[in-house]
């Protein structure tokens, strides 16, 4: 069926919501964690990180308009570091959860009973709970001047990740990290790996190299 | 295991760019498809894309830098107009296949055997296999200085999919439609459902909606 702007453009606000936000496609499930001045933990699911290059290693992620408080964005402006941590199927759940509008004394980590873990001294907690995480220095942030959304670039100064899942030809093995994905604002789904495929070449055919 | 950015730094550049591509997570995998001034069609695996927002209908993708020939970069601003088409299990190698380095003069459709399919007079060919597609309007490019990748927004103008995959409350049911993700350069996954959670509300519990 085909469906035209005029016509969704005619839902409901909720509706369209739900409908707009399942056309990006599956979107990756991370927890991005930040702490204020006062050394209180935030931590928020976020499904817009996108990978940006590699050398430098920059990821980018789209937070919402700060025509209300962000409690994310204002301490990332304010501290300069996040982290970005992988959301596994045990904690899919409470991921979820961090998307309710705590009060900004409250600690979604605490409320949500997940562990805020800090490695190497870096200014960000990460998620202990996640197999895969990384923290991020803000190098830039660009408003989007569409709709006022606003794009945060890092850079990636530090892994962590589970060792088993590494391979020598540096990708990682998501499949042994029990990853999820979201499509739309509330459907979670977990992973099978159909295949690695082989660099695609011009008058080659594709083989399995996994 | 915690990998600091002064060791990956050193890592050999393939290396490097297996290892940073996995760290945004899980990515959706879509097939953009353009058409140049002569009519010639052209499509490319994209794993970059991202909702940007409701109201108006947005979404985002990154390209690399225009250092070299991009047809399908090219192609979105000399036309003005693209597709975004959903890949499913059916036809991942294919989608692959598209990032071989054909020539210009080469369409991916035919080269991977994919269907060019018009709908309602859209100015950019949309991929019949797909089960859900939909049709953009170019309406910003920003440069991202950081690394020379190139941001296009774009506006939803149309959008095709299976009748039976989409709901009353405007949410589509994905797991009906096969799609698949990415990790990293070269691997993909098929999905599960987990569930649909209810919205989040402080000092409730979630409830499994689906």
């Amino acid at each position: 069926m085909i469906i035209t702007e005029d016509q969704f453009s005619n839902y409901e606000k909720r509706k369209r919501a739900n409908f707009i936000n399942c056309f990006s496609g599956l979107k990756p499930a991370n927890l991005v964690g930040s702490i204020d001045g006062n050394d209180r933990t935030n931590l928020a699911i976020i499904s817009s990180v996108f990978h940006l290059g590699a050398d430098p290693a920059l990821v980018g992620m789209i937070l919402r308009p700060d025509s209300v408080r962000r409690d994310t964005l204002e301490n990332i402006r304010a501290n300069g570091y996040y982290t970005i941590n992988h959301v596994n199927a045990s904690i899919y759940k409470q991921a979820h959860q961090t998307s309710a509008r705590y009060d900004t004394a409250v600690s979604e980590f605490e409320a949500t009973k997940l562990t805020p873990q800090y490695l190497n001294s870096f200014k960000a907690p990460f998620v202990q709970e996640s197999h895969m995480k990384f923290g991020v220095e803000l190098v830039e942030e660009l408003k989007i001047s569409q709709n006022s959304t606003h794009l945060l670039i890092g850079n990636i100064k530090l892994v962590s990740l589970e060792e088993d899942s590494l391979r020598e030809d540096g990708t990682v093995d998501m499949g042994q990290l029990d990853p999820v994905c979201i499509s739309g604002l509330d459907t979670y789904y977990s992973v099978n790996k159909l295949s690695r495929l082989s660099y695609a070449k011009v008058n080659k055919e594709l083989s399995e190299v996994e």
